[in-house]
């Protein structure tokens, strides 16, 4: 893709956190647009994106940013994309594509669609590609190099606009792939919110304790609680609005976890020594399949820089 | 430490796998022994170790390999410390110290104690350090740098030995705490066996569902689920006896995390925003503690290498 020729005159990212600052450097990576305009709630963090130079201008209003755009990026967290699709209806122009980042995707169907124009090309979309930082700062062109990117276009959606965003977020360094959306929430489900949730609640569980205290939690957290701990760490408004909108697949996935860790803890009680060695040797499998897949590093410990530890005294 | 004056004339080192591997390599890049000799129930595994180098003889039977050892670790399976001990017994020599690397202590107590002669020293022991990879290629010297290192003595231990065995975790980089044996289950079932647990859980309910296909949660996996891959692909043999011999305190704190866990489901099920946010917010707070403790890398993603996604296609 040449940089003389770029895939779309005016990019609007509305959101400029981890994701839109993100698809802000990979597009200036790449030269996607002709121009970015940006828009976030706070002052602050719009004039720190200006700063960064992942957007050409900063507005006030996401209609302003979205005004004449051939593609809307919405970035914001799942609860606000509707309230951000309204406000920026009158703004958008024919013929532009409409799409977001969310992690779930019915629920952006059912809160987006209603404020999508006649004309106007709504493609909802999920870069699977973050960290567990948040805000302007956090972004980078590489976030979504290797990564997926699924789109899941409603029934009767143009193919020369999928066509075109698919174009965009190879762009961006991603594989794109399209799936209903009813699936991708269920697939989601146990990849992403359910871990995320157990997480969540064992850092709740280990920090409520009365016998062991919590300078013996962080003390001790390299021999395994340390992993959930970045899960645990990611943003709170975000995952939340995850968790209100993908109801019913994270209760289904939810209720099968909860029965199978019953099962491990009745093998437990009674000492089936079989039972847990047969289950955590066909675990194992699990990890080399994703590695092989190029979904994470072979390195041991993640290939975590052993130098982290130097900060400790020694007694 | 000068490498002319060694800790220890003869270390034994009962089991050659990711500890007694790391621990031997520990032992020569410090100079902590004499010599280092070795047992592993394999032929293979006896063999390999003293191509390595971090053993410099390797013995048929364990016995064999305590004789006249000043230190003798047991690197075998907590399962194996009962069977091991009794083996040794008879070739302890008197003012001997034996320990262990086990990740349960009063078992160990309870299954160890029994074959301790008079005049030998018995402190258990438990470094806080290891990667999801086994077997004597696994091991490496820095494996100890930095971490704890922890002591459960029982009472009475003359303060002689354990001023002896610190020093020698203390050559191998590690930093040294003491605690009761009851306490330390009590801290390691939260923070390293009920970790592992769910780990292991979740892996087993994601690659048995119908609706959503194992290769769905491999290629995804990047979206959460493959954190907790690294821990369910640790030595099956090692945590089946974690869970045998720790049974008590894994099931307290399976208790409390799975009535947390009903309360979280309760909020998603009602709607309840606010009490998700609350805890997603509080356990951000943790990560940032145990970063700051130097207990893991501040670094996002774990600092994980981004090649690792270069083998995916683009389709």
């Amino acid at each position: 893709m040449s940089k003389s020729e770029p895939l779309f005159g005016r990019i609007a990212l509305i959101g400029l956190g981890l994701i839109g600052g993100s698809i802000g450097h990979a597009v200036k990576r790449a030269g996607l647009a002709g121009h970015v305009a940006g828009f976030a709630r706070s002052k602050e963090t719009r004039a720190r994106a200006l700063e960064i130079g992942f957007i050409d201008s900063a507005h006030e209003s996401a209609a302003e940013a979205a005004q004449d755009a051939d593609l809307v990026i919405l970035c914001v967290p799942v609860g606000a994309l509707g309230p951000s699709a309204k406000e920026i209806e009158p703004a958008l122009k024919k013929g532009a594509i409409l799409t977001d980042v969310g992690s779930v995707k019915t629920a952006v169907v059912r809160d987006v669609g209603p404020y999508v124009p006649s004309g106007v090309h709504f493609i909802p979309g999920h870069p699977i590609a973050g960290t567990e930082e948040s805000g302007p700062d956090a972004g980078f062109a590489e976030l979504f190099d290797n990564r997926w990117c699924i789109l899941t276009p409603v029934p009767g959606t143009e193919a020369e606009a999928i066509k075109a965003l698919t174009a965009f977020w190879e762009g961006c360094g991603s594989n794109v792939d399209v799936m209903e959306s009813k699936h991708h929430d269920l697939v989601f489900a146990i990849v992403s919110h359910l871990p995320h949730l157990i997480a969540y609640n064992i850092v709740g569980t280990a920090t409520d304790l009365e016998k062991v205290t919590q300078s013996e939690v962080i003390k001790y957290a390299a021999s395994g609680f340390r992993d959930f701990t970045r899960l645990a760490a990611s943003d709170p408004t975000m995952w939340r609005d995850v968790f209100l909108n993908n109801r019913e697949a994270v209760l289904e996935m939810l209720g099968r976890f909860s029965e199978d860790l019953a099962a491990l803890q009745r093998a437990i009680r009674w000492g089936d020594g079989d039972m847990l060695f047969d289950l955590f040797t066909r675990t194992r499998a699990v990890r080399r399949s994703i590695i092989d897949a190029g979904q994470d590093t072979d390195a041991p410990n993640f290939g975590r820089n052993p130098t982290h530890a130097k900060s400790v005294s020694k007694k």
